[in-house]
């Protein structure tokens, strides 16, 4: 086994479809890194909670930020074991059958445990998250002041455990169907920028920034 | 508080932003009923997992389905609590300041136990998630086989507890930077469905069904 894949094990064996299922870390950091918000599983006297965060990879971390006061945050700064799921849905599968039908997707799950990040290193795994976000718009922003900086907790994940799933593609019904007058195909989805709106209480005539005009051409 | 509204306790309760936080059930209903891919977190032997699924809401309940076989079904068939999570990401707030940056979202998160549907209800179950993908193709697709129903296990969940979270609009900025020719805005974001790609190994000269046409326009 390649460094570059994780062991399968219970935890993150794909056991359903298992032609879907992919373990190498290539794969995974792809799907991680076409999104900015995942949800984070982690448990609190035996009940499960999956929150929506912003995220930023750097490597094998992942970075989460979130208001020092935040019960998730001081929950997961504990160092507790958390499950981080990514999922794009990519299309619906209109198959003939109703049992096949089904849905083009892209999904990542990482198991690992949120530690915190020092505050000397807080503005660069900050900065992680802001460029996953809005590419370049860091540099562009007013900079964090002390105060902010100190109201800010930033957690990291080692990524030490994960697999993905992904389907592509037409539907796959069963033989006999093909030979039935039923449609199928794909209604593929996809997330759309829109046109930039500008704050009404923008007290200048300013051009879009280039961060900005990155995301919306 | 009238029944339509979740008791407020520590497991729902918006800490973090308050006036964001929402706890009616026509709020979480619309939030629910906007998408079909829910995020599923459960524990097994203390560890969360989060795992992608397509689910359908009709009134307080909530239908999951999978295939028998899958370890996921399995463990959740056996009554444990769940915590389903559905987030739709409407824009990136690009603020002033690094610190107010922020998204515009909604965000449901729905805590209950899940339990098997009956086989004698099934279908119906099955009804209400196809519905909730797309909408009328159920009658337009070959109806299940039995053997299929057998291989397909449904949950409900009863919608016990759950909160919503909703931002909307543009930065809120401190006062003081307003008054710096910082650009601010929104960028818009939305799941747009493309054109219906038919299956390759269609045999027929098909028009499109009513379902996908809805869909498509």
């Amino acid at each position: 086994m390649s460094e570059n894949n994780f062991n399968i094990d219970g935890r993150n064996k794909v056991k359903r479809v298992p032609d879907r299922g992919h373990y190498d870390r290539e794969t995974l950091y792809q799907i991680l890194d076409d999104a900015f918000v995942c949800h984070v599983g982690f448990v609190m006297d035996g009940q499960p909670f999956v929150i929506p965060m912003a995220y930023g990879r750097k490597d094998d971390k992942l970075y989460l930020h979130g208001a020092t006061t935040s019960r998730l945050m001081s929950s997961l700064s504990a160092g507790i074991p958390v499950c981080i799921t990514v999922t794009h849905v990519d299309g619906i599968v209109v198959a003939r059958s109703a049992f096949h039908s089904s849905m083009n997707y892209r999904s990542a799950v990482v198991f690992g445990t949120a530690t915190l990040v020092a505050d000397q290193n807080k503005e660069e795994a900050l900065i992680v998250v802001s460029e996953q976000i809005l590419r370049d718009r860091w540099p562009e922003a007013r900079p964090p002041l002390d105060k902010e900086m100190k109201a800010t907790t930033v957690l990291e994940v080692s990524i030490e455990h994960g697999s993905s799933k992904i389907r592509t593609g037409p539907p796959k019904d069963d033989k006999e169907d093909y030979e039935q007058p039923y449609w199928a195909g794909v209604i593929p989805m996809t997330v759309e920028y829109g046109e930039a709106i500008p704050d009404p209480d923008l007290k200048f005539d300013l051009e879009l920034p280039q961060s900005v005009k990155q995301v919306v051409g």
